[in-house]
Parts: structure tokens; C-alpha cells; sequence
């Protein structure tokens, strides 16, 4: 399986803190040692750093964690291989352009028969459950919307629909984002904490660090992070219900879907 | 305007001492200071490392220089912005997926007339010329291979056409890749230099750095590097004719058009 990590905030925040926790599940704390990712938006554009190697053993993950990259936008992925061999072109996440818009996308779960999956001109380019899926997603959105849609609730339904159709293909836990929105959603495993005034100190479960938030914001800041496993210690991280789908634009819940 | 610098190699290649030469151009021997970037090719899959920050001054350059990435196929660009303000999604290089293989793009030079170009599902993200004239040419091959070809002659006259139109609208230089092959056009200026047996040694112009490849190579190594300028006081940097396209694999030339 996979672990995922993502971020909605209401000012540019830098991910450092949550990432380092996530880097060390990548082949160290977790079995996820086949391939990392991270993608940042700023603004419409968005940047992905990516490795087949082990994230906790990783020189591009380790500028990560040292460089601070402030972003309203985070998709993450830590990746143990089960459709499709160690390589770049299995490594999430996924970026695909649609709308004037670039789509990243992350997957943590296994499907069965998803070969089946109709992804008209998004062909995949490697040979994951995964990117297939994203493919279809994608191509299904664009045959629903051809030139887009300016209706939220619309796109978010069609969108829960079709998550809800992958679900019956297997476990699909999954993070979406186009730079406007993160899109959520859980058929069996995923937590989210927003952080928010008045801030506290947050512990790593899984490396020795602290970071107390009242010295790293300002009152206004709003912070979502969502993760496969909760990454701090703090008691309030929440668990997605099944096939929950949350929508998140600055760091706060916009659409909720069960 | 901006700079470009490609790399077709037989084997696994690091480009670090081209880049070392292409960075400092990026803001400090070179006014190319509105953001970089860079693509690697490791088979069907590819990573891009941009920043919108000048390279000689840019953190994740310095990644670049000094942590070796190996690849069949490098695509990279320094900016100096003309059409479209200084940001993520206005950095080269861009990809799109076609065919299911991912389609890396950077250009340097200016167009006019470039809103009018039909990008069909293709919309640009950001607001430059390049990008629109990127999307424009995928639609255009989406639409005259609907399911791709496997007719390469046919795919670059196709391709070759479609630049001397791009032409007609300013100066179009390109570098576009699918890790199967790297495309150079020039409608005005563009160089390049095959690096074989024997091996020599070389400066760069950018910096003062030598490199003997005969210590850093094996007898069969076949590297040829493309760049706006030569990087290096070698004498056998070839310019590119008027709207010349050449095509690349292993290092060697498998097409020309003029």
C-alpha cells in the first residue's frame, strides 16, 4: 500500500514539519520504500519533486525537507509497489492538464480489474491501478464537462460518484487538487487535523521532533493536514467515515460528501 | 529572450557540467534571471525541477549541480520573460501526455499573433506564447494521429511543418522530447556538438570549470548536447541552419530537415 499527505491553507505554508514525518515512513518507520513525491501549487502553476528511491534515504527528499517552499496546495505520497515495478513512471503523484487547469492527483489503495477502465486520450504512461485510475477520473470529467463547469456542487457530485465507482473496484484512498481545491477522499483510510488559533505544539510520531505553531503563525492562519495515518500526537486528528469525500480550499471545509 | 540546453545520450548521462554552464547564464553572466528548469528522462517517465527564482541563485539548481541525475534525455531552459509575467506556471519546460507518453517542450524566442492559436482540449495554464504554441502543436498531432503513428518519417514531416508555421508568426527555437527521441528546430539560432571517441578535454565558457571526458566516459559513449549558445570553447559546435529540425536518439542524428 501507499501513505498520503496533503495540505489546504488560507496563506502560503510550508509542509516541512508534516513531510519530514511522512519522509521517514518512506523505508524507514513504514514499509513505503518504492518512490516518493510532493507537488506545490503556487497559483495556477505547480511543481512535482519525484524519486523511485526511498524517501527517507533521498537527496531531492532531503532539500525538501530543508528548503522551505511555502504553498496554499500540497499533494504528497509515500509508495509501496503493488501494480507496477519500482520506476519514475510509477511514482506518484500524477499531473494531468484539464480546463486550463493542472490536476494532481495521488492514490493509496489496490484495485482489481482496472484494466478495464475506459481512459479515452489520457492514456497512461506507466502501469500502475493508480494512474489508470486518474486517467479515467479525468476522461470521465472531461466527456461530463467538455468545457469545464462553474458549478462547485456539480463537479464535486459527479466527482463522489466516481470515486464511489472505483471504491467498487477495491480500496481507494485518494488526494485531488487543480490549485483551487483539495479534493479528499476515502473509501477505508484517511485522517485530516485543522490547525488553527489558538496553536499549539504538535510531537512527530515518527522521528523526535516538535515544532510549537504559535511561534511559526499568524492568528489568522488556517492549516488542513491530511494523512493516511495521523502524523502528530495530537488527539484531534479526525477519521474520514467510508467513502467520505471532504473538499478543502483554504484549510477549511467547503463541500462534504457521505 | 531565454536559453536552451538538450541532451541526447546512448547511455545513462549526467548533464551536470552543461548545466553548471547553462545556471550561470540564469541571472549572472546571463540576463536570463526569470526562472529555470529542467527535465530528465528516465525511460517512459520523466521529472522536472522548475523554479521560478534565477538559477545562478536558486536552491534547487544547486541540487541539480551537485547531485548527478542520469538520463537518455534532458530537456532545460533559463527564462527571460516577454510574454507572461515571472511565476511557476510561465517556467519551461512544459509537458503534456499524447499517445501515452509524456511530451516535454521548451522554447526560446518571441511570437505574435499566438492568442489566435487553437489549442482544442489543450488550454494553456499560464500566459506565454510558449506554451500556447506547445498546446497548439499537440492538438495538432492529436488530431492528424488520432492513435498515434508508427511512422516516424511521417511524424516529423508533420512536426517539421508545423514549426516553419510557428515561425511564420517570430522567432521559434525548440527543444521537444518523449523520451524516446529529442527534437531541436531553429528558426534562427540554435548549436550543437557530438561527443564521441576520442574523448578531449572541456572549459566551459560560463565558468571556470574543464571537464576530461575520457576519465569520465567509455569508449562507446556517444553524448551530443544542444544549447541556444556554446557552452564550451570546443571548435566543433555546429550552428543549426534556418528552420533546420534535426532528431536525436543515442546520442546520433536519425533526422534532418531543412
Amino acid at each position: 500500500m501507499c501513505e498520503l499527505l496533503g495540505m489546504s491553507a488560507n496563506v502560503p505554508t510550508d509542509i516541512r514539519f508534516s513531510f519530514a514525518g511522512l519522509k521517514q515512513r518512506g523505508g524507514k518507520t513504514g514499509p513505503h520504500k518504492d518512490g516518493w513525491g510532493i507537488t506545490f501549487y503556487e497559483d495556477k502553476g505547480c511543481r512535482t519533486f519525484k524519486d523511485p528511491k526511498p524517501s527517507f534515504d533521498s537527496k531531492i527528499a532531503d532539500l525538501i525537507e530543508s528548503y522551505p517552499i511555502k504553498s496554499h496546495f500540497v499533494v504528497a505520497h509515500v509508495r509501496q509497489a503493488n501494480r507496477g515495478h519500482v520506476c519514475l513512471q510509477n511514482t506518484h503523484p500524477f499531473t494531468l492538464p484539464l480546463w486550463g487547469r493542472n490536476w494532481t492527483f495521488a492514490h493509496n489503495g489496490q484495485l482489481t480489474g482496472y484494466e478495464q477502465l475506459d481512459c479515452g486520450l489520457w492514456q497512461p504512461i506507466g502501469e500502475t491501478d493508480s494512474e489508470r485510475a486518474f486517467c479515467w477520473l479525468i476522461n470521465q470529467m472531461q466527456h461530463q464537462f467538455p468545457q469545464g463547469t462553474s458549478d462547485n456542487i456539480e463537479l464535486f457530485n459527479f466527482i463522489h460518484d466516481a470515486c464511489n465507482k472505483l471504491t467498487a473496484l477495491g480500496v481507494f484512498n485518494m488526494l485531488l487538487s487543480d490549485g483551487n481545491m483539495l479534493i479528499a477522499y476515502s473509501s477505508k483510510k484517511l485522517h485530516w487535523i485543522t490547525r488553527k488559533a489558538p496553536f499549539s505544539t504538535a510531537q512527530l510520531l515518527d522521528e523526535d521532533v516538535a515544532v510549537n505553531f504559535s511561534e511559526e503563525t499568524t492568528p489568522s492562519d488556517i492549516v488542513t493536514i491530511i494523512a493516511t495515518e495521523p502524523l502528530t500526537s495530537e488527539p484531534n486528528w479526525i477519521k474520514f467515515n467510508p467513502n467520505e469525500m471532504l473538499v478543502f480550499t483554504d484549510g477549511q471545509i467547503i463541500a462534504q460528501y457521505n
